[in-house]
């Protein structure tokens, strides 16, 4: 992985931590900077050890809505919001342009998926995904890369092995994800290995060559709590663990993908188990859901279990919007599932200990106490939901209407101001 | 506690235990089912070890906004979004008026804080809340049993000890509690101990003689994570645990009241902690809130906060709005509010193994799995916003717009069927 001196020492400093810190632990791969080498004037970030919790949005176009201007304007909410990243998932219109178009006007680091464009392109060709063949594949990878695409989702994880402990062990929700049943689909079609498997050295190639980072993506992460941590999961990581290694030995940078929907009493073993097996390497969480029955409300799921894995190390949340199960995200979805990601990320940062994160906290509160809403707002996590909803405001200037002239904070500073001065003046005289 | 076999066979067969059992809990003070004496057709419900989590809405005006109508309305929101108990928490109109008929049209136990009701008379009559004696709180607690309430807080553990932690060790966030802070301006001015605190015995005497539950309330809890599991909280929490076990010993039943805003990595140890002070008996938390940043998704905060405390014992958790820290919530806020509880509750009880628990999540993934849309909108937990998101409908009708023709669980499901079909063919030639 290389990067510029100027861009980690930003980081670094961002980070509260040395150049040189941030230096070796780039070179370990325990921080990857998702950049390509050809990406200039975003805004890049660390993700790993030691460092804040950051946060990927997905946007992109489906087969049933491909409106280029609306995945612009979601990028913007997404970037305005906070996002780290953005992921371009894509999967309906001319491909290439959406693709090259939220390149050019992200601010910040783009992800994509190749293999969606490779079986997309596949099925136009030949009619069927199953007649992808492995150059079609590297050849997406490698023109995605040229594109300038900073990290790519590829699933090499996802091997015969693994598709026979679903079959053989069964599952409520056998695949849910894209890219993992693109490969599986075409495994069992020509029963053959995942080419991006068997063919994993010549992806780590092509990444050296733009400075791409792998993102080692869970196909087969499971879809239900009900599949949580089985056989088909653990077969994957550990699949993923081996790939992972090699390709940092190789000076390429990855992040492990983790599912998926976990019950929340299994979210520490899982990040633990990830992170042990990987060598410490970045942990990018799809979520966690930990529950499966709220769709609508995805974004609180997944906050409650990306904030408990990120407090036992997750170093990167995949947002997740209420329109998660039900339909493609519109702008509003976006900001919601950014805010919500943001949430959890903060919330881990404070257990893990990350400079400055409780200080936010004490600041916020420090002018709460104060019922000083103007400071409130601007260092509220989203300070346009802050206004919107102080808009209800109190006939008395420094209180909200929930409590009126009975705020416990302002009654309890009055008195205990009151006494302080009484005691002065008694001292006085 | 006296409640009728009735009832508890009712909350014994939903909860999917033996009567024999929950009539034990009961006796212990290990469950509570809070019901005044003479609360008749209302959905009763068990609340503490063993059974589900239970889930309370606060409504109520303020001093600021005092529309009946409007919160009879948020009352109606709140028990159709599935509130298990409503507390009203009102301080402003007029209160009787206000209370008799939330009681006479909630469908569900209703709860109050009478202190609220004793400070704002005194300070009508006396101009000052400091000049509340005694008997007024005393008779206002009994007016309000009168009425019906079924469970009532009583800031009982705010001490001279608690505040003169707060005072000597500082905090960022004083008291948040009104009812505690209208204690400790009573205690303040007038020198003296708590009433509740001193009198404790005849407020179990009237929460014996009408059947009230007392929920003991944790008036010095931490209104930011700074002050989290300080000592004056400590301080409260075992004076609560002391009349705790004095209240059930004389045959009332309670709830331990527990913070406020702790960082996800104290809220183990808090419930744990109150858990163990207070011998196992139900736990009621109001939130947590893992954060203090994010005002204007509170919801989502006490959401991570709720689901990890009840992951680890907590039984009852007190719902919080978006608008928690801005304003009144109106009738939309308490919507999300109660779901998001919910949602926490039911991610405990996964991990709590609370009977049928799973049982709701692995249907919902059958039919999701299935693409059965109309299925996995009856099993949702909220059927009305799962409507709305789905309206945006694919040209598929067994997908979403989201992955459309590339749906993942389709792919997979269609490809072994296929195969299936094909090995059985096979098999016959």
């Amino acid at each position: 992985m290389s990067i510029s001196t100027v861009i980690l020492k930003k980081i670094a400093k961002e980070e509260g931590i040395s150049l040189g810190q941030l230096q070796e632990l780039v070179t370990s791969g325990k921080v990857t900077i998702a950049k390509n080498r050809k990406t200039r004037n975003k805004k890049f970030c660390g993700i790993g050890k030691f460092l804040s919790t950051k946060v990927n949005a997905n946007i992109g176009t489906s087969s049933e809505k491909q409106d280029l201007k609306e995945e612009l304007k979601k990028l913007k909410a997404a970037t305005e919001a906070g996002a780290d990243t953005v992921m371009d998932l894509s999967t309906g219109g001319d491909l290439k342009k959406i693709r090259k178009e939220i390149i050019a006007q992200s601010s910040v680091p783009v992800g994509t998926v190749p293999i969606y464009e490779a079986a997309i392109n596949a099925a136009a060709k030949y009619g069927t995904i199953t007649k992808m063949d492995k150059s079609l594949i590297l050849d997406t990878i490698e023109q995605q890369a040229i594109d300038g695409v900073d990290f790519m989702t590829v699933h090499s994880g996802v091997t015969e092995k693994g598709l026979a402990a679903i079959k053989k062990d069964g599952r409520l929700t056998n695949i849910v994800s894209r890219g993992g049943s693109f490969l599986a689909v075409w495994m069992i079609a020509n029963k053959k290995e995942n080419p991006l498997c068997e063919s994993f050295d010549e992806v780590v190639k092509i990444a050296g060559k733009y400075n791409i980072t792998l993102s080692l993506g869970d196909g087969l992460r499971p879809g239900s709590i009900a599949d949580s941590t089985d056989k088909a999961q653990i077969e994957e990581l550990t699949t993923i663990a081996k790939q992972a290694n090699y390709a940092v030995e190789n000076g390429v940078s990855v992040f492990i993908e983790g599912p998926g929907h976990i019950p929340i009493d299994e979210i520490e073993t899982n990040v633990k188990m990830a992170k042990n097996l990987c060598g410490d390497l970045p942990l990018y969480l799809l979520g966690p859901l930990v529950t499966d029955v709220a769709p609508g409300y995805d974004h609180i799921t997944a906050a409650i279990g990306g904030a408990i894995a990120a407090s036992f190390g997750a170093d990167f949340l995949c947002f997740v919007t209420p329109a998660e199960h039900l339909k493609l995200p519109d702008v509003k979805d976006i900001r919601e599932g950014v805010i919500a990601a943001r949430i959890a990320a903060h919330v881990g940062d404070i257990a893990k200990g990350v400079r400055g994160a409780k200080d936010w906290d004490n600041e916020i509160s420090k002018y709460r106490n104060l019922r000083d809403w103007k400071k409130q707002e601007l260092l509220s996590i989203d300070p346009e939901r802050f206004r919107g909803y102080h808009q209800d405001k109190s006939a008395i200037s420094d209180v909200c209407t929930m409590c009126g002239k009975y705020c416990a904070l302002k009654m309890v500073e009055k008195l205990w101001r009151k006494r302080k001065n009484q005691k002065s003046k008694n001292q006085k005289i």
